[in-house]
């Protein structure tokens, strides 16, 4: 056991020092060879596709007893391999976030003062099945100007290596260092752990996956780590709320797609406007699939639901599922949440502006939203043009990790031979 | 031993507990009523001068083998508490850095997306025998909002009580909870031990203090960490400086204060001018009672120079001493600081502009200056009004940390009924 932990260790040790050495040139390299590099690569997998689909037929012929929803993660099809190319094309077309002037101000013995944006060094990228999120955020890392050492799940070791042979093939065309994109060299899950304590090597870690890998992460990192470990997201409904609108933005919070961390999970709902609003609302959602947890209030109005749990208050579905309180007003929406919630996404739905900004203000969570669907929480949708996740805790980004949030800052002081009195 | 460490971990989960309760109101406690609470405990310092004199007289009597420099660190006059009592009023004249707008934007679906300044939460201070860092810290934090616990030097364990009753008093008379400034209720060290493994209790831990605390404190927090844990600037003499600022900087940069962290530690000098400006820059150092480490091609020029070891340029001297060394241009320069340096602050003085951008890209350090001194790397010379201290990691902030720096951010979303397609 202690020769596969110093094995990891040793290779995370190589794989982090040739990062590193990369780190430093693509910190320097400009907007054109970077982009050159990701739009190589996208034609690379467009390419290798036959090579890429029959790496991962051998993945998934090598773990038959796969459940249907984690094959479906797993499997590569033409036009999933499309949409990861496309995925490059679209981050070489956005911004560099290198070099943008951030703050610039001039003190008054005459020294100019910026703050610069810069990359941050070394990411640790560490997810599950889906092999598309190698090229997704090797491209990001990329064109901010950090080197990525990806480690995906053990099941997707072929798919993972076929994709980046051609993140490789794009850099090398560009004359970039191809370590400066890196997957695991072990499938081994002392790797993991090595990435974890490698502080002052990896400079940053990115989990993405489930709730075990994401809190086994951040209770294990030495490393700084951007993740949310959970999205218990609410809506409240106010009772000034427009019932039209409330419908339609609930029924999209919750059931437009329920397995993404912004999907809705509880719904809390106004006393004064329960009795008319939460009918219509669970119908509503019961015709769209949907199931209930609700607390003695929301069933004292709606018989027919299911009573809900202190646990289930505190359960991110991820499915069909909504649970279901009445509250009192906005503290009392603000008291359900402080106590359940994950600080990520919560939404009011009022015609109140002073309800909504008392809502706005009395949250601790790295998104809130009025009169909008929770599903919106989204690095796409914040306009960041592609996101490597969401953060919820509180030091360097909150909310959608995007190519701003990849980079760090220094500052350049330019005087006129001032000294300091 | 389990026993005072157990106590230890009660003692500080009390302590963060209610901090948390009390950054959340402070998150949301408009400006004046802070601005109430550091004046009223500046008047309260100048008030209890005579108690914190005599509380601070029994810590130096109780410390009977304390070297000189620390019994300058420890012990207070009527002035240090004067000057204690003008920075709580300073704090209070500067913007309130909570509620900014930091970004604001308008997606094509009419979404307004807004990102807003927002205390960190609890922070934790752990610094050594300075006792006026009790006033200073509490100032900056409970400017921008956060809740502190101050974990002080043993030392000085009296005299941080008589300041912070001080603290407690401005925080009463302006009707905020006096669990938003507390003083550990151990000198033990364990309590340091449950500061730096409260992950979720306490959301930033600061260190201010000698390498060995800072060291240890960033090897073993399982808690965010602000800190610089070494400051080896660099000031680099590029054969295009003029030979009279080059001489005025580096005076100033290495011997105006030899103990801060932003004091030249290492001459770097291009072998292109070194002949004629070497001896200058040596015998005014020399006659301000400087002494030197310098290497092979230095002591050709300057034979009189003692011997520097590679230990000597990995030396943060803090002390009237300069390590120097015969660089080639500006690459010579950066790969000496690639290798020695600790990505603190680092200058170079020059005339040729080109020179001055390749050097300052070339850089990983949190400042970088052209013809000024690395004395100015500092908060209050940065126009921050005060620093919390000085950061080198690349995560959240770097540079110098000012009000601005103790803050996170939130996403607020105004919609108008938006659901996401």
């Amino acid at each position: 056991m202690n020769a596969i932990v110093d094995d990891a260790a040793r290779l995370l040790d190589a794989a982090a020092r040739a990062a590193k050495t990369a780190a430093g040139t693509l910190a320097r390299t400009p907007r054109p060879a970077k982009d050159a590099a990701l739009i190589g690569a996208a034609a690379a997998l467009r390419h290798a596709t036959p090579t890429i689909l029959a790496a991962n037929a051998e993945d998934l012929a090598a773990a038959p007893g796969l459940s249907g929803a984690f094959r479906d993660r797993l499997a590569l099809t033409p036009a999933r391999i499309g949409a990861m190319a496309a995925g490059l094309a679209e981050v070489a077309a956005l911004p560099d976030p290198v070099g943008r002037v951030l703050a610039e101000w001039t003190r008054p013995n005459g020294l100019r003062i910026r703050r610069v944006a810069q990359p941050l060094g070394v990411i640790g990228m560490i997810f599950e099945s889906r092999p598309n999120v190698t090229a997704d955020a090797a491209a990001l890392c990329l064109k901010s100007g950090n080197a990525v050492i990806l480690r995906g799940g053990s099941e997707s070791t072929r798919s993972a290596a076929a994709i980046h042979a051609c993140l490789a093939e794009g850099l090398r065309a560009a004359g970039l260092p191809e370590a400066a994109v890196q997957v695991a060299p072990t499938a081994d899950r002392a790797f993991v752990g090595a990435m974890l304590r490698a502080a002052g090597l990896i400079d940053l870690i990115v989990p993405r996956g489930g709730k075990g890998l994401v809190t086994r992460v951040l209770e294990e990192a030495r490393v700084p780590v951007l993740a949310h470990a959970e999205g218990l997201c609410h809506t409240y409904v106010h009772e000034a709320a427009d019932p039209a609108m409330a419908r339609r933005i609930l029924a999209n919070a919750k059931m437009r797609r329920t397995g993404i961390c912004g999907a809705t999970e509880t719904l809390l709902i106004d006393a004064a406007v329960a009795p008319a609003l939460l009918p219509l609302l669970v119908s509503d959602l019961a015709a769209l699939g949907c199931g209930f947890r609700a607390d003695a209030r929301a069933r004292a109005i709606c018989p027919g639901l299911p009573a809900a749990n202190d646990a289930d208050f505190a359960t991110e579905w991820l499915d069909s599922v909504l649970s279901v309180a009445v509250v009192d007003g906005v503290e009392g929406a603000l008291a359900h949440i402080r106590r359940y919630g994950s600080e990520h996404t919560e939404a009011i739905i009022t015609g109140d502006a002073a309800a909504a900004g008392a809502f706005l203000d009395g949250l601790d969570s790295a998104v809130g939203m009025w009169n909008a669907s929770t599903q919106f929480c989204d690095g796409g949708e914040f306009g960041f043009g592609a996101e490597i996740g969401i953060a919820t805790g509180r030091l360097h980004a909150r909310g959608p990790v995007g190519l701003e949030q990849l980079c760090t800052w220094r500052y350049q002081v330019i005087g006129t031979g001032q000294v300091r009195p």
